[in-house]
């Protein structure tokens, strides 16, 4: 399947490359849906190429070209023109970690310890509320979010995966969804191993999605039990998907494991072979060195989420010692019940700031490298490094664009700077994945806007009423 | 002065009182300048006063009543109201430490060690554009910026401070205006006397003036002379007026001053009779436990900049210990060089979440206490607490009203959280400043955004045209 896609996206490659060189010197030149063009194109290549004046010619959802505006303008002429001047064209951001349907607890509790905030808060919020119902209005809102942001690819572990499939499909977002496995009984399973068959359900009815991923999401290596762990491993590679699952997210887990198990969670996980396939895991907070090392090997995503990690204060990951391991990192917000929102520059910014106080180091993270987190990196940490992550001809199309023109950009120096220190998702403008415009001039055109946030505040009250009820456990 | 002021409004907080008992039962009531009337009105006061579907009543600058919007409307009948149905009114926002002018050098140098962006970048761009244009310009862009993230006051160290408070003047914001003093010639001043000097000439000018409080500023303990310490305190004294100064930002400098003065950074002051006074510190990193006491025991106000502290990796300071000693604590983006916007929004969420991390302790400063620190806080801090700082009659009516129907505030379950986790300057709608209404509706009144922007641009050309001249000293 990923040998396939890799296929069409060399040919993809090939044809565009061809075209552009047949195309110069032409007086009207080939026909493509779409062409953004006027902005700063900050594309994310390896080679950190930025293109004042740039432009993006997209069709049939790939990128054909990226270039000068005036020579994209000679090769390609567009059925349709989206003009940036002014903005930024950046390649959709990505967040590797999210329990998409949590937007509807947020801010419903903070401020507590993790113990509190989850046994009376959030799980008797949940097994009250969790139903199908629940997860297509909030994955809904949470999609609604992330377009508005500049969101276009996320990563989801949650309850009844195919209903939040269903709804992220129709918002047009691009997702790696996780249907969750755990020891407990859960409101879309029992068992752990009904967990494993629904998995298998979801896998086998979305794998050959283009824009949907499937996979399987073990909770954490304190709450699934060995045997289970293994199961899902082997799901995961008989259908080659990926493997989520929460790491070595706070020092209690830590401990936990080594004291049932006598290895730390990474290790714990590598005796069992839970690495040897397609994985990605989140958090990561408290790694020692050989855990860096067997992450790198294995070359397993991982999922940095700054902001649960700093309300939750679970601790600061050692992200820039990560990359400099050779670890696959990525960034992420985590839910929006721990953070509590979806907004991916805020990520970029809490990480580039965390980390250079965390290693009292003001160049630990530069505006670059967290931009990279949020893109290329991040692409690469979900296995779709080849499809996502910048803007390069053959790539998918999945791109937003960005205003530069608020007083708290003004002035402007570099656009790294200012996209990862002042930048809010609430600037940009247009969210486009595979080639599809989801939202333009801040017009969101997949979803009904105001119909999501009446449904999203009327399952809200139902939260409250679950939580006020005599067992609600609430205050 | 203050006496006096302090008078002026005991008698208006009693006229206040006086009219609402009389006012009650009457059919049209007593006619006032503006009502705000509609939304949830956090008070901020000190019970956490919430008031769903409140309303303030303005007249003459001065908060005339804050209850329950049907009961203002009995009591007073306004020439204007301005209704914010679904929004949360709070107190204006208060910026206990800035350099208002630096917006001109935000993202012009970052990812550098504190020293190397000093000295290639910052010093050499200061040196070569540094003008009374200049500071007009960067405190006029500042002024936008602060408005329209809904900041009503603000303190300031900065050279030609007399043209950044006519600026401020005309901006409608309210302020603590603090001229700079330091050994090195700069471009105000070529010693320290002739400083002093100025500074003297900017206070008496400004002293009278109902919403600008001018200030002196010698630098830091280890840029300002003993001697010069100590004038500067007597020249404050002399005038009733605060002294700002910055404190204990880093390591090194505690260490320098620890070898110079056998003493910490506070306690070398405290030996100098520096706090012998109304006085500001801004940043207070690194304090050791009777550093905290001499703060708290002089009242100091001290201004935290948690976005500045990170980004510049000066360290944690250690505010929730502040609080708890009883010290003055307020909050600050610094100059927008380090951070690099002015949104309090952003800081209070970066102090929050913070703490949190650095404590690693999930409570260590919840949502409300983050909103404190920008408004009762900030106004303590600032010398300002019987003035503004909370809804109450009696108070000047500096006051903001905030969207909270955005996706990523879908669903609402307390203002508190959302205005600290999920809010952003960008959802503030009004601005008002001693019952002035600066921004209506995100429309800034007192200022012509386009040309302020196109001004600060203007600016930015000749910083970036000075640091590439030959001895701009710039890459």
């Amino acid at each position: 399947m990923r040998a396939l896609r890799s296929l069409l996206l060399l040919i993809a490659l090939c044809a565009a490359t061809v075209v552009l060189v047949i195309s110069v010197g032409g007086q009207s030149g080939r026909p493509v849906e779409l062409i953004v063009t006027g902005g700063t194109v900050v594309t994310m290549n390896r080679g950190g190429l930025v293109i004042p004046d740039g432009a993006v010619a997209i069709d049939g959802g790939v990128i054909m070209a990226v270039g000068p505006a005036d020579e994209v303008a000679r090769q390609f002429s567009a059925k349709e023109r989206i003009d940036v001047r002014g903005q930024v064209v950046l390649p959709g951001l990505i967040n590797t970690h999210t329990h998409a349907p949590m937007v509807l607890f947020r801010g419903l509790a903070d401020d507590f310890t993790l113990e509190e905030w989850l046994t009376k808060y959030i799980f008797p919020a949940e097994a009250r509320t969790v139903s199908p119902e629940f997860v297509r209005i909030g994955t809904q809102l949470a999609a609604l979010e992330m377009i508005e942001s500049g969101t276009t690819t996320f990563a989801d572990m949650y309850y009844f995966e195919d209903d939040i499939a269903e709804a992220t499909k129709k918002s047009g977002l691009r997702a790696v969804l996780g249907q969750s496995v755990i020891k407990f009984p859960v409101k879309d399973a029992k068992t752990p191993e009904e967990a494993l068959t629904r998995a298998e359900a979801f896998i086998t009815k979305w794998q050959r999605d283009p824009t949907i991923t499937p996979a399987v999401a073990p909770h954490a290596p304190t709450t699934v039990e060995p045997g289970t762990l293994k199961a899902a491993r082997a799901l995961a590679n008989k259908y080659s998907v990926p493997l989520l699952i929460h790491l070595a997210e706070t020092r209690d887990e830590v401990k936990a494991v080594q004291a049932a198990r006598g290895a730390t969670p990474t290790q714990y996980l590598e005796s069992l072979g839970l690495w040897e396939g397609r994985s990605l895991a989140a958090h990561a907070v408290w790694l020692d060195d050989a855990d860096m090392k067997i992450l790198a090997r294995r070359k397993v995503g991982v999922a940095h989420n700054p902001e649960s990690n700093m309300k939750l204060a679970s601790g600061i990951a050692a992200v820039p010692k990560w990359i400099a391991q050779g670890m696959l990192a990525g960034l992420g917000t985590d839910g929006a019940a721990s953070n509590n929102d979806l907004d991916m520059f805020e990520a970029m910014r809490f990480a580039a700031l965390l980390h250079k106080v965390g290693t009292m180091n003001p160049q630990a993270m530069p505006a670059q490298q967290a931009l990279e987190l949020a893109t290329r990196r991040g692409a690469e940490a979900l296995g779709l490094g080849d499809q996502i992550g910048s803007l390069e001809a053959g790539k998918q199309a999945d791109l937003i664009t960005v205003a530069m023109d608020g007083a708290r950009q003004t002035p402007m120096f570099s656009p790294a700077s200012h996209l990862v220190y002042v930048t809010r998702g609430d600037d940009v403008r247009t969210t486009i994945v595979a080639g599809k415009v989801l939202m333009r001039d801040r017009q969101v055109l997949t979803m009904d806007r105001q119909a999501v946030l009446n449904e999203a505040r009327q399952m809200a009250d139902q939260v409250r009423a679950a939580l006020q009820a005599p067992d609600g456990k609430g205050k």
